[in-house]
């Protein structure tokens, strides 16, 4: 899975059928050593509840489906955890609680 | 999934029988926060009858056969939407209509 | 799908057995914009009769298999059509026929 | 499969309902010439015991689900196996009992 | 399918059941015009009886647990052929034979 910041949306009237009532998100990958973007955008189906700002990952390729709100659907990634820490060698490089 | 613009087409009389009556098009990935393009290209059938100069956003791998028009064909790469906006921060990046 | 020309083939005599009589051929990614390869190769089962110096596009991951050629065997790169021409822009950057 | 490094965790309380009960491992790919990590990460989870500072080799896509704790679960990387050497050329260029 | 070299061994006594027994190999792909390694590692399974120092091409994602010995196993990359030959443009880049 990826680590990624939730950073804007994308909208689309004209899509797929079976993309219907799906809400696409824009994601900036990011480094964990950092916690900076990497400038490396994908849209992502939120199968979590996840807002702007917000540190998450997703999952890629045929795994991108098996969730509930993306059962059958033609996705490849799909976001499925709202991250509340990272921690690397012991340190945290992020909190949500940003304490 | 990922964000691109259609650039052009890509014709093919001698091609794999699952294929035929299928238009390919031409994309250029774009990096969302400039919307410039990538020169970065992907053969991708059309799904939702996109045309030159759209920006849309293609779905790979294995879901790229769960659309109406790729069922059971062999593609992986099939343009699922349309995009109308795509806000960042809360700014948009990119509006269809121009505004 | 992926845009490549021909450049060479590949033998081998111990090989899988599900890959018994496949021929196969070497590919050298291209970039639309200029034709020039990308000096990125792979190694593609043929499915349309490509030959040497010929454009083609293959098609990647789990569709690879889904050919006549190449139903339930271990490819994960499958040529599916020979190229006549691509058009960017309205200009056309490669013709088969080299008018 | 991708040799790696286990340099971490990733906790996520909102996350999908299939991944619940499921630990999230922060790997740092390495090249295997130098054991140097690549700051290239990727989250991962993991199917055999796995634990901090350890040499591991994951498994991508959906091959990631056919493990005994995947089985159905949406994720796209789980790690296989923990690495005990690996040698290159005849010499050994890691060993995990230091020797 | 993805040229690359037998470079060594990846050891584990530690890993998923269904992988008991399975020898893996580390390679390093290879750039055919140059037939030099590219510093890029994979572990594959061998599927074909391959050894340290022959050139082998490995195929990636499902198709890899389409071979004799990964039917149903966790595995992205299993080397499908051991190569004999690779011509360029009509020359040999590649003996086996040396000659």
């Amino acid at each position: 899975m990826v680590l990624a910041k939730v950073v804007g949306t994308v909208v689309s009237a004209h899509k797929e059928a079976r993309l219907g009532g799906i809400k696409f998100l824009l994601l900036d990958k990011i480094n964990p050593a950092t916690m900076q973007g990497k400038n490396d955008y994908v849209v992502a189906i939120d199968g979590v509840g996840a807002g702007p700002g917000e540190v998450v990952f997703y999952v890629a390729g045929s795994s991108a489906r098996l969730t509930a709100v993306t059962d059958g659907k033609p996705t490849d990634a799909t976001i499925v955890a709202i991250v509340d820490n990272i921690e690397i060698r012991g340190e945290y490089v992020y909190r949500k609680d940003g304490q």
